[in-house]
């Protein structure tokens, strides 16, 4: 089963691919679709949008994986990371990706069995799960690889296949 | 000149279609994109994506305007009307529609004379600047009409003329 997580944002778009067989996890490709703040709004909500089609189109995940926000803490991002958000749910839709949200919370007790873990405890959990060679950067990165781990866990986890 | 005008929102997505000739105002087509709270997300926004497309397909409008939003009053809106927001931005980026974005406050000050303009007296102007039967329901109708008659006022301006 191979999970897509994804961290919405303008500038950058984290993006991971994790596989899990049984309870071993894979990471496969990840990164970062990244725009330039000097491009139109539209046409970085497009570059987004176009990259993360080809990446599904490419590795046709099973399963995409989304942080839930109610609102953003921030209220001046809250705009701009929604509207990446829609465009990602939105790539989800048109490629008949089954979706996964869960809260940051959720997220950071899936990785290191702690809802109110640091960044930096999440990125050193991430690498170790994954055996990466070197914590990903951005952390943008690390947080999309953290989503599609949890996704991971939500799909085999009995709660899921009694909700779907 | 034909001027789409956009009020984004997850629930009810308002649009219109304003043609102007010199002075002169015309509405066109105008309504709303309504889905369903019982619908997913992402098929939700899908739902907005398609129906706006097809109505940039048939009308073929010169420009699209929206309303630029900085931050949201109401944090916990702030995310799905982002989201609904993104998925318009690409429907014109798509499309090679021009964007127009001008705050709340220029919109109504285009439209009432008046910045701090009340709900009804924008509604009220906009029924009669556009000479409509009625005013326009619902609400967000009328608010993007409004943006329309705005981003119509913004292209024939001397301002924006040196601006593009």
């Amino acid at each position: 089963m191979l999970a897509l997580g994804i961290d919405p944002g303008t500038a950058i778009c984290g993006y991971g691919f994790v596989e899990s067989n049984g309870s071993r996890l894979i990471a496969h490709e990840y990164g970062a679709i990244t725009t330039s703040a000097k491009a139109r709004p539209e046409d970085r909500l497009a570059k987004i949008y176009d990259e993360l089609d080809m990446l599904i189109k490419k590795y046709k995940p099973d399963v995409m994986g989304v942080e839930q926000l109610f609102f953003n803490s921030n209220v001046t991002t809250a705009i701009p990371v929604g509207q990446a958000r829609g465009v990602v749910l939105l790539a989800a839709a048109k490629n008949g990706l089954e979706l996964v949200e869960r809260t940051p919370l959720q997220v950071k007790q899936s990785v290191t069995g702690y809802g109110k873990a640091t960044k930096e405890q999440v990125i050193y959990m991430v690498t170790k799960l994954l055996n990466l060679p070197e914590p990903p950067k951005p952390d943008d990165v690390a947080d999309a690889l953290a989503v599609a781990i949890c996704t991971s866990h939500v799909l085999n986890s009995f709660t899921y296949r009694n909700k779907i």
